[in-house]
């Protein structure tokens, strides 16, 4: 699907937009409107010869000559990636719906103008039905094992798992979603081909080979600090909620759900031991108003079609559940070893003699207490 | 103080409140009401008599015959007990202000007519500023420890703690106050001379010692199911803060939060583990609205004096944190190792030459990165 796509958008057309992506760092508006107005390849263009608006010089300045568009969509080629813009079908339009509203409050706060992506999952499709799994590299193994809990529950209800690729939490989470054979997606910080930490570099080629990779970095560029944090409202962006597992009071994971919180997206925490701070985040957020969740049910209602709610928990049930304010009471009268009269448990109850005989043969139906030739005892075990 | 107050009152009506505290099961508004209009001697004469307002007599006609209360005052004297009652200098009235709402609403949702104290403490001055810590009986070692840490947190901001005197993080909360020479108060769902459960005898007596043992139930009673749940009305009532700390799905702790709101207090839960079925209850109350606590600081807050406000959790700094948003992308578009030029930085931070400049130079006052002869280089270790 996405190679006849590709191939549908004309290979000059296709490389003014891998130099527009490296001209400016994302996310740049100025350069996205302009790109808008005048068409990708004419916006090349005119940035190439100095003779783009104005205030759009700064920009795009510094990276103006840095022409790799033809090795980049050589290598696009080559590895079967694809560019997505706001004119290919797989773009995320509802994922982005929010992003105008936000603009106004963060300067990072707009759409990609553009996104690469690796692998067999359709973008616009994945985050209809995505949940975020974030958290701090930092991982206990409480942490990995509840990632990995959520993701398979996740994974179970048709739900994708978006996050970060990075040690701890992140990794707990696609790995889980990779071994239950679910959809995982990774938002990268730098380009497709640089894979970071370099040490989940197997880990992001299996998604890439079964999931997604996103970013929108084009192809050689490192991840800086900055960038994880423009790249984090895209994990927000794409998830109908985020659950922050574990993160300490500085976290990235944070980021995110500052992010999820600005976009209209649910914010998820699971809480922890108070003694731990890798939990202390988590505690943080639950008390600035994230939504408790221990189980993937519980994110599934939130992320889901409406109706899709979480099972109550099951309460243990006890043998003195079905009965009655009156039977309850003369029942608990009766101590728990010994024959008692209807005289004594009408003391004991605070209930008049005549009004504790109903009761008494109700408790004696259900097997809870005995009758004997002279009073009540209760029946062990029963409850 | 409160021998002086006691003996104030004659033993006749002292008498009569000991044999009202018997004859009815609490909480009974009917009683409470008689007695308000006729006085405790007349009303013990008429109940005595079956001479009791006709709707009251099937909540005494069980009793109306049980006279121990010559007893009871005997072994009050003797053992230094207190029976409070509305007269009572140490009558909680503010404890019970919220009652006539809730008693709209929930049965046994009134005030108690007589209290039986012991101990040095005075129940209406704990009472202005008190917390309580409840639990499951089933407690894991992670809740007794978070319990005796709040416990002593309070203590240090001289906050009481109420609790139920059971096993688990009841116990817990109690001791740990006793340790740090702080004020506990065990409400007991039966009379002052049962101490229960058993096993508690030792700390129910420390804590009659040096705190308060608060009851409604006459001496010689034993508690019952329905007693407890009765007896948690108190807890939350005598409480700023309900603080459960661990809870399973089906819990008394859950009662005495579902009280705490109905009168008007706070109700706080720890979190714990979500793979802890000893800390269910909690989240069950923490996705229900109950307000996530992590340390007793954030307990004083909410039973406290206006103003005592719980300190900012302290956030790790990083000698980033000082820097402009220029510096800081200058900053971390340098790899780590090695030097690069300006223009190399310029590229890297997507920023015109003439604007890394400033950046650069303040960085390198702040230590963060070297001048060289060719470009500029990190410092190692500074962030």
């Amino acid at each position: 699907m996405s190679d006849a796509l590709t191939s549908a958008v004309d290979d000059i057309t296709l490389r003014a937009w891998a130099y527009l992506s490296r001209v400016a760092e994302p996310p740049c508006p100025l350069l996205a409107r302009f790109v808008a107005d005048v068409g990708p390849v004419a916006a090349a263009q005119a940035i190439r010869a100095g003779a783009e608006p104005a205030k759009l010089t700064e920009r795009v300045q510094a990276r103006r000559g840095v022409d790799r568009a033809g090795a980049d969509i050589d290598q696009l080629h080559q590895r079967g990636w694809r560019l997505l813009t706001p004119h290919h079908p797989e773009w995320p339009y509802l994922a982005f719906s929010s992003f105008p509203a936000v603009a106004r409050t963060k300067p990072q706060g707009w759409p990609p103008m553009v996104l690469w992506a690796q692998g067999p999952a359709a973008l616009d499709e994945v985050a209809l039905r995505a949940a975020a799994i974030v958290g701090t590299r930092a991982a206990t193994a409480y942490g990995e094992y509840v990632a990995a809990d959520l993701a398979g529950g996740l994974v179970e209800r048709d739900v994708a798992v978006v996050s970060g690729g990075a040690y701890g939490i992140d990794g707990a989470a696609h790995r889980a979603t990779l071994s239950a054979e679910g959809t995982t997606v990774a938002i990268l910080a730098g380009g497709l081909d640089i894979p970071y930490p370099a040490g989940h570099s197997a880990l992001l080629h299996r998604i890439g080979a079964s999931g997604l990779l996103v970013t929108e970095y084009p192809p050689g560029e490192r991840p800086a600090r900055y960038r994880f944090l423009t790249r984090n409202r895209l994990v927000a962006a794409f998830s109908g909620a985020s659950v922050v597992v574990e993160a300490g009071l500085r976290s990235g994971a944070a980021n995110t759900a500052a992010w999820a919180r600005e976009l209209g997206r649910v914010v998820c925490a699971v809480p922890g031991p108070v003694t731990s701070s890798a939990s202390a985040g988590c505690h943080e957020l639950l008390r600035g108003g994230a939504q408790l969740v221990t189980r993937a049910d519980e994110v599934v209602e939130l992320v889901g079609r409406a109706g899709e709610l979480a099972d109550e928990p099951v309460h243990p049930a006890s043998a003195l559940d079905g009965l009655g304010e009156g039977e309850r009471r003369v029942y608990e009268a009766l101590p728990a070893r010994g024959v008692h009269t209807t005289e004594q448990v009408s003391v004991g109850a605070a209930m008049p003699a005549d009004q504790v005989l109903g009761p008494l043969a109700l408790l004696e139906v259900a097997g809870l207490i005995e009758r004997h030739l002279d009073g009540w005892r209760i029946v062990p075990g029963q409850t």
